[in-house]
């Protein structure tokens, strides 16, 4: 356990747009800025700043401590308005999640399922992983941390296609070439991965002294090194 | 990021304990069992048993929606009655994350410490650490996911001495010896080490299928394997 590195850092210290949400007291309502009232604003942008705003706010505060009411409050909306958009509060969780995810899980398989050997793909895996968790800190945040509050049917939704399944396929592969070692359990490495991985949003916070190419190089020569099979090293 | 793995189990799955409040419906109000109401509970059982039900009910739903009307209705007292043993929600949430947390610590820094070389004390290490997180699943369930939600001055005093620097001493020792390899960033490292390890607290489940000792063992020779130096080896 890591509690010295425990908290998340509120909405990723590496986005721009949350430092003033982050000094704000948790009762705080923000002053609509005028931008906001534009009335040129579209329904897209409107509902994609309603995603943003909400998947700040569940990173920030949590998704049980947010409701649809502070929601409304920090867009400069009447909370009847949101209901234009959703029905519900895990419908926007459910948007939130399904976005960073599914192209999360795309990008993953591009690498798993692209060139090279399976080392060479684990190593790739591993580092286009670090990046895009970094890259979309705030919405994996909230995916990560918030995940087993869908509702259960969405949670199996997105649950048929995941990250372990590949990653162990991918290991296994790797054993069938003989350039993995073959007394590794590939479900137990593929968590191992994806547990230090994933634990990224509960520290990541100052990207100037580790970004995510130095981090990504890190973790996937530790994990080759450890999984790969000594007739490929030689 | 890991999706399928995702949600925690509810309690964790080897507490027998939890299986009733599992499959209780989130408003419903539980039965007091009658040995709940003995008069000849003393204080001291009083307050173990407030602690067990906070950090399963924290565990379940969260600690968020958990509220002190949840808890003692859990255990059939009444709400007044709970500021005999505590002041506020957060009060709660400390001392489960306390007591789990400062066990946990001791224990880890005996091995960090024990006899052995660096690579030998690592294996111990995250075998003792998977060990003691499954054997208190539901505590460190609780600590893993709600450190954030404890107040400020808490998680500060709660975060003074690490597992994460433990870990980043003990590998920089090793690569002092030079039984670790002296190309590992040993913060990274350790915050690899760590992920992977906690994160067992969002997958694990099954006991029946991969105990702690077999967990245990995997994770040690990867990460094993993946740092100590080629020297050692050979």
């Amino acid at each position: 356990m890591n509690a010295s590195a425990g908290p998340k850092a509120p909405g990723g210290a590496d986005d721009a747009t949350t430092s003033d949400s982050a000094s704000m007291p948790r009762s705080g309502r923000k002053v609509t800025t005028s931008n906001r009232q534009s009335p040129r604003k579209s329904g897209d942008e409107r509902w994609k700043e309603l995603l943003d705003v909400s998947a700040r706010m569940f990173a920030d505060r949590g998704y049980a401590a947010t409701s649809l009411q502070h929601i409304a409050d920090e867009l400069g909306m009447l909370k009847g308005s949101l209901y234009y958009y959703i029905k519900t509060k895990d419908d926007l969780l459910y948007e939130v999640i399904r976005g960073v995810y599914w192209e999360g899980v795309a990008n993953f398989r591009r690498i798993t399922t692209g060139p090279g050997d399976a080392v060479d793909r684990l190593e790739h895996a591993i580092q286009g992983h670090v990046r895009y968790l970094i890259d979309n800190i705030t919405a994996t945040t909230v995916f990560l941390h918030e995940f087993d509050q869908l509702s259960p049917g969405r949670r199996e939704e997105l649950s048929a296609l995941g990250y372990t399944e590949q990653l162990r396929d991918l290991i296994r592969a790797g054993q069938a070439e003989g350039s993995i070692r073959p007394e590794i359990d590939a479900s137990m490495a593929a968590l191992a991965v994806l547990g230090a991985t994933n634990w990224i949003y509960r520290w990541y916070r100052d990207p100037g002294s580790r970004g995510p190419d130095e981090i990504g190089r890190q973790f996937s020569d530790i994990f080759v090194s450890g999984l790969v099979s000594p007739s490929r090293k030689a």
